[in-house]
């Protein structure tokens, strides 16, 4: 431990304080009304999560305190930071039920975090069970380029409050959301998929505040639409293997 | 486990949840001024966090996952919440400094709590190790009373930048707070003990805005003393084992 220094172990930790700098960043400018810099603020805040659990499996120092302390800092940026820029762009004009979707939203943000926490080791890594915090927060911090992109005023909008009640709700449910973390890019296939890949990539960077958004509600449509052809399928063959038994 | 009804695992959860319900409430009090309503939400998120802890131990429905939702919950009530309130109230007011000053509470604070997962089943009972955050908090919550008690003006106040950097960086120190924990009323010298908290008590509800403050400031400022003269202990005892070897 002592011929790799301290600072390979303080790294990770460190990306993950940078995690909630920018979160606690997002929550003070959604509050001064800079709803695009908060967004903004949320996105690097992901970076900074995406990068503080590879480092510590790169360098190989994940620790029990690294995962608490990543959970916490995660509810800061990805739970209570887009529930309250929501709160200040949309919901708080419609009072009681608007400040009710916002907690929702953080609760099921704090509910998510703490299940992946318990669970994480049992379940399998093809899929994730229930929407992850960090894409749930990336869709509420798209919709803020999206909306504005496309003119659309999400002061008194009702289907901000439906999409952020939404999220929030699929955060909790067992619902599969596939991971990609079985997909090898070294596979024959793998040519059709490079290139969806690099089309993505394109379209991310030339078209970000339009094309962001849509991918997530992409990634989410599709997951939710192959999960309910998966129980479709799965009602068909018990009923051919009831029929067969009739037979 | 059938037997007993869901309803009572749900139980500390449900107390945990109005824990961090007060945590939002409190934030969103804050950013519409209304910081006296805000310190009062803080503390009502502590008494449900007492309550939820003690609850699952009563009823022995402590589970891994309700030790892990109550630390998220915890970092909104006694970490985002008072550093948020003091950011509002006060710090705002030194621009960078503040921001940063704001964002160490709340760091700090994710350290405990992560901290505290990790060490709670190895450390004594007999004492914390670092201020607790809901001390920490509740010592924030209390002065916005306080303060206003004695027509102190907050708003461009250094004593409070202080104040919120040294409560922060008192929770990530090891010093040692005492817990109270083994301190049995049954004994025999309890008379005075108990005289002594039911003069506290009556002292809480009769002069709350002021007593309550100087409670937790003078907790702290025991436990330091106390941290201080065992340090000074420490010292004369290895001086005079070796004047001993000297003779």
């Amino acid at each position: 431990m002592r011929r790799r220094g301290v600072l390979i172990y303080a790294l990770p930790n460190l990306f993950t304080s940078a995690n909630l700098l920018f979160g606690f960043l997002a929550i003070t400018l959604a509050f001064k009304n800079q709803y695009e810099s908060a967004a903004w603020a949320i996105l690097l805040a992901s970076v900074f999560d995406l990068l503080d659990g590879r480092v510590a499996r790169l360098t190989q120092t994940t620790t029990s305190f690294g995962v608490e302390f990543d959970s916490l800092c995660d509810l800061v940026s990805f739970g209570m930071a887009p529930s309250l820029l929501m709160y200040v762009a949309c919901l708080q004009n419609f009072g009681r039920l608007g400040l009710a979707v916002a907690i929702i939203f953080a609760l099921c943000g704090a509910l998510r975090l703490a299940r992946f926490n318990v669970l994480a080791s049992v379940l399998p890594k093809a899929y994730f069970q229930g929407l992850p915090i960090p894409i749930a927060s990336g869709t509420i911090a798209t919709s803020v380029f999206f909306t504005q992109k496309i003119d659309f005023t999400i002061t008194n909008s009702v289907t901000v409050v439906a999409m952020v009640l939404f999220l929030g709700l699929l955060m909790i449910t067992t619902f599969r959301f596939p991971s990609f973390k079985d997909t090898h890019l070294r596979h024959r296939r793998s040519f059709t998929q490079v290139g969806i890949l690099f089309a993505l990539l394109v379209a991310l960077v030339l078209w970000f505040e339009i094309s962001s958004f849509l991918l997530l509600i992409g990634y989410i449509g599709f997951s939710l639409a192959a999960g309910g052809l998966r129980q479709v399928r799965k009602i068909l063959k018990v009923r051919e293997k009831s029929q067969v038994v009739v037979n």
